[in-house]
């Protein structure tokens, strides 16, 4: 895409109120705007990683033959009434329309998903099921000034998985279990994402999260780097550190976000609905379930928060809106043919291209620009490139580039884009 | 896809107050869930639907240069305080949170997209813009009860355009009406679909509509077939025709369906919050808008209404939710692993293909379930059609199939598949 249109521009001045690097950093890029607290809107250039992030997720969801839907933020209170959830959820939006009826906005689907598969399971033959969707959820928070690691309003992918057995669910969690390590390791924060015992409210003992390690983040965790596992503060205490089999001395304090997180919900929202099944022997039961959030503008705002310097945001391959970034410099004819020349070659190739082709911006400002949105690759063309007889190619996170003649940069990003 | 592993299930009964013919059948088919009145949940086979219009939609936006963004649906009271529309729209949902504090939930967003489009356009050099989204909209209707057709929660793709002549706004205007031909006629509806005169309220003299001809529309419409366009009745008089060059006499009165509209906002929402640009000369002016919108489930309820008989639902190719629904019938060993070898075959081949594979199932059964979802083709594997040396194949919109050989249907499908 050519940069010169593009309708948005980098920002010198973020909004008074915003006091997160996440959100200091995509607002100044141009990624997405405030509305109000807790409230974003997404623009092109961060819509593009928020779908490569979907896209990631989607795949892993499928895998596990995850059925996608799409369910409705407007629910019943009823719903919401035969689970006790009405009166005790306190950040739950309520909206009444003009007769003065009111409805849940939703901030999860477990009021919804369970009624929609009491029309389709029934039997013993019907499972495993598992649903999933990637929805827009609300939410009353009260402090939302983590940029979009908290929002009011915010995108989520939500599973729901229906057994008919312990042993139906334990297998399918367990892969669960591997799926989310894949997801976050693609995205980019494999190495600072554990897998991490927390509480599991009423009905299970522990639930697990995935924490990524962040100095910004609200949760504190014990990482056992050596087993790659971590427990939460809010469970950490002797009976569990031997239940976990896990040393004192080894596990290391840290601060953390919570990225996504998978639930044991046993019967807690089939029984409410009487979601059940026939047994083989014609013995009714009623369904075991399992949850499985994954926040994904707050995967997104975690990735910028862990992975950005003080020139800007540092995007993996696999979610950065585009792989490289072309910047032209000057008004050289020649060199402004050059760079033509190259743009026209990747996107021919199909590779994903920014090209900062715009007029009367100092190399300056299209350098800083770059460092800013934060692609894997720059590629300069310049007087100075054209006399050296290539072009100048640099990773966002080295120091220097080298030159390189352009049809080694078509054969290099070519090849590793397509990795 | 394997039908025994579809979570869905086609049903007998719908709820009670359900009275439309597009809710009927998508709710027998399993394609959606009614959570309330106006407010729907789209399931498997509804969400593939669903997802191809919005492969149509988006190619036709990029096509015409639009970016997609993703905003909000939480909007600040004083954005529509701003614009007079907080008191003056009367199906505005407003939210309160626990501090009082009141948002409206978007029904459009005219009041979101301008002041963000304020922190980007300031020169004539920065025209023209043209931004879409595929987002979820709320508006407090009154009546519900027209299924998908008119929801009090619905996805619509809006498109705003921002331009600094009449002659820049107009060009892009009359693309936006081509490019909305095309996108009703490859959806399917356009032999029923005109482009309709409207009233443009207080701003222009003309809307334009796209009203698809339809007994259960709520339109009424005067259709000019020579010229394939029409006008509504709400501006159906003497003079309109006069300017239109129309003859009363030999235009046909219709009830219809809007499924999209056109509009020229003129400078009604970038004068409040005084977006503008400077000229050449560096004189201020405000910035002239249109705006655009198709009603996702509203188009798809349209084909469904337009396009069914009383068997079920008749998909056109480019929407189906599989291309050809593939019929097992018997348990016969032979038949069987013909079936899955077709199965295999057709999905190797790239071939969207829902193979029911269900067990103790009737053949009369099956065959009532492939009419109710509507697949373009349907093929059938039975102990008949092995002894004929074949497959039976029939388009869903033919009454009698003819016997091909598993090479023949292999072909015709693949070929047919990728037109």
């Amino acid at each position: 895409m050519r940069q010169s249109k593009l309708f948005t521009k980098t920002r010198k001045e973020i909004p008074a109120d915003e006091v997160s690097k996440n959100a200091e950093l995509l607002i100044r890029g141009g990624f997405i705007h405030k509305e109000m607290a807790g409230v974003y809107s997404y623009l092109p250039l961060g819509l593009r990683v928020l779908n490569k992030i979907i896209s990631i997720i989607r795949e892993g969801m499928n895998g596990v033959g995850g059925q996608e839907v799409l369910m409705s933020s407007f629910q019943p209170k009823e719903n919401w009434e035969k689970t006790g959830r009405w009166e005790a959820m306190d950040d739950l939006y309520k909206v009444s329309d003009s007769s003065g009826r009111e409805v849940a906005l939703g901030p999860t689907h477990e009021e919804i998903v369970v009624p929609i598969l009491k029309n389709y399971i029934s039997s013993y033959k019907d499972f495993p099921v598992a649903i999933y969707q990637i929805q827009n959820k609300f939410r009353m928070e009260l402090r939302a000034k983590s940029g979009i690691l908290r929002g009011r309003e915010f995108i989520m992918k939500d599973m729901y998985s229906f057994h008919n057995s312990q042993e139906d669910f334990e297998e399918f969690y367990g892969k669960m279990k591997d799926v989310y390590k894949t997801i976050f390791q693609r995205v980019g924060i494999g190495h600072l994402t554990y897998m991490t015992f927390a509480s599991g409210g009423t009905f299970s003992k522990y639930s697990h999260e995935f924490q990524t390690i962040t100095s910004v983040g609200e949760d504190t965790i014990y990482v056992d780097e050596t087993n790659a596992i971590a427990v939460n503060k809010e469970v950490f205490n002797d009976e569990v550190l031997g239940q976990l089999n896990l040393i004192k001395e080894k596990l290391v304090e840290q601060k953390s976000i919570e990225v996504g997180n998978i639930f044991d919900l046993k019967t807690k929202y089939s029984a409410p609905f009487d979601l059940s099944y026939t047994d083989e022997k014609g013995e009714k039961h009623p369904v075991l379930m399992g949850c499985y959030g994954i926040g994904l503008g707050r995967l997104m705002g975690t990735v910028v928060e862990v992975l950005s310097d003080d020139k800007g945001i540092i995007w993996p391959e696999a979610i950065a809106p585009f792989f490289v970034h072309l910047l032209v410099l000057g008004e050289d004819k020649e060199v402004l043919e050059e760079a033509e020349k190259v743009y026209e070659s990747l996107e021919k190739a199909g590779v994903e291209v920014l090209f900062d082709d715009r007029r009367e911006v100092s190399a300056g400002e299209k350098f800083a620009d770059a460092d800013l949105l934060g692609m894997p690759y720059r590629a300069v063309v310049s007087a100075r490139s054209i006399k050296e007889n290539g072009i100048e190619l640099k990773k966002r996170t080295e120091e220097k580039g080298k030159i390189v003649t352009e049809s080694e940069l078509l054969k290099m990003l070519i090849r590793e884009s397509f990795l």
